[in-house]
């Protein structure tokens, strides 16, 4: 990621949960920030959640704090006091009111947040707030849970003559289906959009990114995604959807939303394999989402995948029970460029034997078209091994 | 299982998949017998559950041919006349219309059905027809696909003087999950219930048993429920619900159902434990089903207490995620008889060890209170374990 001029970050140890690593993210934006969000739409949704829903009407941010190790969700009018108490303190170091920050937690729900080992930690935080590359690079990674690795991307492009960055770093392996599952993703550019626009683009390409991928079909209480802009960039303010320089800018932004969606997907919990699921041609755009959805979150198709097994039945079985319209002898699939079912019959001289061989494969393209409306969608998951029920079985222990 | 007059049973190993054991089952049912049946709501039905469905309309049934191996799914018109050809053999056999012969198959998908095999096979079958008990636990365990063991239940009571019996048998151990999964499931009485009035009983037991179970959240395209009725016991015909006598067969008819459903949970592909879930007071009987199947259906529920891990927090995030109307504070949550939340908070003083005690048991109840109506709903699952993937990712090699 590149530095973004006025934009600085730090992490640290508070010891909530992790012994060796940085469990805390303070983030300073400048005065005249603004913000746009998209949130879990569970009906327990985390106590950080409520309070960053809450500041986002006034659509203003300077200040983002983050920890890991506790979800400080399902911890009651205490939880909510505790992310208050932070906030608070957050915004005194970057001297703001209250509305202006946003917070996040991620680990264990049911818990009480540790908040004073927070606010214990706040002071020595803030002075280490950077503008440095390494200070994003920390970032990405003091907000990991079960992530195995780092999510981050950039895009860097000329907008009106000036220079445009656009950073994002993001969390997530498991706890991952629509809609966004334990996901945090924060998006940081400098490009002067006006906030109704920003907020209106992040929602609309949260659909086809962060809300199109899943790994298990459980949905998390503290899914969160900013989207900061410092607007420091002097020309003029976009308002205009259709502006050319804002096409360019949305474009960047779903590049860099769905590398790290997919991200989030390559760190699925014991994934081996990344499967792209595209549905085309069903009734509506959404009934190609939920049937996608539908194969993607089944067990068994994933089960199979992981196997290198051309179980395509499986696939069948997963478009029938999606409740969307779909006709037997009107569907054709194919596995990566294999032609599998044509109008609802397997292909004649079906030879499974290279379909097993490019399973074997890191990434698995499944294509189903229902030829009856002109619906598309594509959505992303992973295959689900024996490493998604270790992990998950062991995780508090 | 007590043998029924005039049912006559089969089996034989027609060679269709498996070597070393039976795998077709035909039944002959007297002249008069009754029939009712619920079936997969898949848009991707089998051909054999098509048939069914046709044949269901006369309400008349003679006989039934079921082959484990090949499910006849997403096979076509070809499909669809592979079971017309081996019904119309079977229909000669027990000299009936080809309207009263019903079939099932379970296995593969998508594979043609070799009937040219089954009614090979059909002379030497007829001639191995039987009244005896052997015959009848022959018949659950030719049905087996994935299955560890075969599941049977039994009931015998009088009934307005007479003794009536009601026997069952089911296969179904993965891709369970509402509706019925790839369950197979067969129940014979003597008792002269209207036909009427047993495919209404069926329907509403099936709510309550066979569709209260998840393994996977994989729904089958073949899965069939049947309850035929040789109608022997000549008293008068029930025809009202109401009848005292029905309702000792109805509850009879119920717990021998629920007997079923639960020991194809059991048998959940790499199952180690029973989890019985049971929601109260949610707004309605539906809202408190749809939160009960999404807590059983969670991978992140059912790994954990596949490692006996007290993680309620993941009991919590399957609350949230189900859309239906839930209040944080005012929620109850037990496991086993220890109380865990109260109003929305963990209880003063809980202690996780005994829970985690508990749940290195065989049977674990989860039990949640949403304390805003009346609606209540029990539903069952298994743990989700790495024999569940092993199982899933060989499955055809």
């Amino acid at each position: 990621m590149f530095p973004i001029k006025n934009i600085k970050l730090a992490t640290i140890n508070c010891g909530l949960k992790y012994k060796n690593r940085d469990d805390l993210l303070l983030v300073e934006l400048p005065e005249g920030s603004v913000v746009a969000g998209v949130f879990t739409k569970s009906s327990m949704a985390a106590a950080p959640v409520k309070l960053c829903q809450e500041n986002l009407k006034q659509k203003r941010a300077r200040g983002l704090i983050v920890n890991a190790g506790n979800a400080n969700a399902f911890t009651g009018v205490g939880g909510e006091a505790a992310a208050k108490r932070v906030c608070e303190q957050v915004a005194k170091i970057v001297n703001s009111d209250l509305s202006q920050i946003f917070m996040s937690s991620t680990g264990v729900i049911g818990e009480r947040l540790k908040d004073e080992l927070i606010v214990a930690a706040l002071p020595d935080l803030s002075k280490k707030l950077s503008d440095s590359e390494d200070a994003w690079t920390n970032s990405a990674k003091a907000i990991m849970t079960t992530d195995t690795f780092a999510k981050s991307a950039t895009r860097k492009f000329v907008m009106k003559g000036q220079e445009i960055i656009i950073n994002g770093f993001a969390k997530g392996s498991g706890m991952i289906a629509p809609n966004m599952a334990t996901m945090l993703g924060y998006i940081f550019t400098n490009a002067n959009i006006c906030s109704d626009l920003l907020q209106k683009t992040l929602s609309e390409l949260n659909e086809e990114t962060f809300n199109s991928i899943t790994v298990d079909s459980d949905t998390s209480t503290n899914d969160t995604v900013l989207l900061f802009s410092t607007r420091e960039e002097n020309f003029d303010k976009i308002r205009d959807p259709n502006d050319e320089d804002f096409i360019l800018f949305k474009s960047s932004l779903k590049s860099l939303m769905q590398e790290l969606a997919k991200m989030v997907v390559v760190d699925g919990e014991g994934a081996t394999k990344i499967i792209e699921v595209e549905v085309k041609n069903a009734k509506s755009n959404a009934a190609a989402k939920i049937i996608g959805l539908s194969i993607a979150n089944s067990p068994l198709v994933k089960t199979a995948i992981a196997g290198s097994d051309p179980n395509w039945g499986r696939i069948v079985m997963a478009i029938g029970k999606s409740e969307q319209e779909a006709i037997q002898n009107k569907i054709d699939i194919s596995i990566g460029d294999f032609p599998i079912v044509r109008a609802g019959e397997l292909v004649a001289g079906y030879d499974e034997k290279p379909v097993h061989e490019y399973l074997k494969g890191k990434e698995v393209k499944i294509l189903v078209d229902i030829n009856l409306g002109t619906g598309i969608s594509k959505v992303w998951t992973c295959d689900f091994t024996e490493g998604y029920i270790k992990i998950n079985k062991d995780y508090r222990s």
